[in-house]
């Protein structure tokens, strides 16, 4: 398994994706090799300070860095030696399985429209995250991020892609599919989840529960994956992530609470590209690097993405 | 001061509300009447079971309730002897000072309109909650449900709206107003958030600090006050709720924390409109009650309405 890392992409990079890239390597599997895309020199310089052989990795120099608050497509165009592009041009040639990035997410969209493309019939790739619940279940939440603005259609499709996911991924043999909103009541939302409600609920593709409010995101057990759009999804996550430092800076430790804790989360995948592309953190620390290789690696045993063209492509 | 309580509004309702009523009624200040809005046989019977008597409150007997689940607009033309339209007309025609609902947030802001009318120049009243800060501070949220669908200048209205709320009841002569959103920079967004950006960077109305994310929520000392569109506030709002939840059933206690009990809040008000109105948690408590009457007397002492109109009248 060849797992292109995007060593560039993040708020501490090189120094903190090297370091997690070098921290993990030892724990993959044999037959993965790793891929690190970005500035050879910075990428040698930290190796040889951390006294680890840089020929452990396969380098790929690339002379130019897509920032976090670059303009998203602008910058994915002009800088086509950045790690971002030409991550997604080895994985479109087939010369890595997989890529990494904690990079700027609009830039990650943009490579997995233009240069991957979505699977046939995904009208927008998603990504999503695991979110721990009290009965020691998880529960699935779709978008968190990709798609700000989501028209209702789109958040169906995220209702078929989260259960190829829970399916997949969660061993969830009939997920339950819920819509994230301000009230239970089906006349309940805004324009857009009161559409999305009604298709939802004539579903046959998948297991529509009803609507879930916020207050029931940590101890509910009302579904197996949420629905919302790209922009209270990202709030709803950051906000699990604003609680996970409050209680840190409280002092209090518990178990279920670690949970929480996104530098173990590590990565969360693109959902409906036809490669694996798994997302980081932007303030990825070395540990949350680490956690999103071995993610990625898990979404080449699991075979996420042939579950997925599997259903897309049969109907 | 004259308040008016809907005794039928709320989940546990008339039980929890005339409760909440007995229990805060010896704390009131001498001066302030609390008129009972409901139904006279259950509100007697529930003194009576209490060994209350019943001549302390100023009944109101209302023949109809505007249910959790009625359609707020339908319901609120229909239902004309319902606690919340005779309490709006009572509002209207000065028989009581203010008026305090547990009950179905969208026929309340259907009387702020309809009866009350927003004060000149409002385009959309709206409800907003103080949240507590690590810092000791607290920052307030607006909108948090009342206009789940908000176009910019909307957001731009509700940057003013809680500045002014800010001055009279947070005390903070210059308050600093952010835009919840998905990340810091001026590009991040939504349609809306990215067009109200636009407008509220060019304000001479308030302080504009930029954008906020809502991992900042707790422990953050961004703002005084945070804007938002009611749909994302009030997830924002319940998610804390839910962590609240998480966290007594974890049997984490703490002091700070405590400050997010939402029986604790009481009420908030509704800002934009001529008179005072305070809306309470749909599933109160009778201490929820109770302290949602106290928020109410509160907001008559400090005049907050008054200070609206200074600054909205003088425009």
């Amino acid at each position: 398994m060849r797992i292109g890392l995007d060593v560039m992409g993040g708020d501490y990079a090189p120094l903190n994706t090297v370091s997690g890239a070098i921290d993990v390597y030892s724990k993959l599997n044999p037959g993965t090799k790793l891929y690190l895309l970005g500035d050879q020199f910075r990428i040698t310089e930290i190796c040889s300070q951390k006294g680890f052989d840089p020929g452990n990795f396969i380098i790929v120099h690339c002379s130019q860095t897509i920032k976090m608050d670059d303009h998203p497509v602008k910058s994915y165009q002009k800088k086509q030696d950045s790690s971002i592009v030409v991550g997604f041009n080895m994985l479109r040639n087939g010369q890595i399985d997989a890529l990494a990035s904690a990079g700027n997410t609009g830039a990650v969209l943009t490579g997995s429209y233009q240069t991957l493309k979505p699977l046939p019939g995904i009208m927008r790739p998603c990504i999503s995250v695991e979110m721990p619940l009290l009965n020691g279940k998880k529960m699935l939440i779709l978008d968190v991020g990709f798609n700000v603005d989501s028209k209702p259609d789109v958040l169906y499709q995220f209702g078929i892609l989260g259960s190829i996911y829970a399916r997949a991924m969660m061993g969830i043999s009939r997920p339950r599919v819920a819509l994230l909103n301000v009230g239970e009541e089906e006349e309940k939302g805004n324009m857009v989840t009161k559409e999305a409600y009604k298709l939802m609920s004539d579903s046959t593709d998948f297991d529509f529960v009803g609507n879930m409010e916020a207050n029931r995101l940590f101890d509910g057990d009302i579904a197996d994956v949420l629905v919302t759009d790209g922009f209270s999804g990202n709030i709803c996550l950051k906000q699990a992530e604003g609680m996970y430092n409050l209680l840190r800076k409280l002092n209090i430790k518990n178990d279920f609470l670690e949970g929480y804790n996104y530098e173990d989360y590590g990565g969360t995948p693109v959902l409906g590209v036809p490669a694996p592309v798994i997302i980081g953190h932007g303030a990825s620390s070395p540990l949350a690097v680490a956690n999103m290789i071995t993610s990625t690696e898990r979404a080449l045993e699991r075979d996420l993405v042939g579950k997925f063209k599997e259903v897309l492509l049969r109907n």
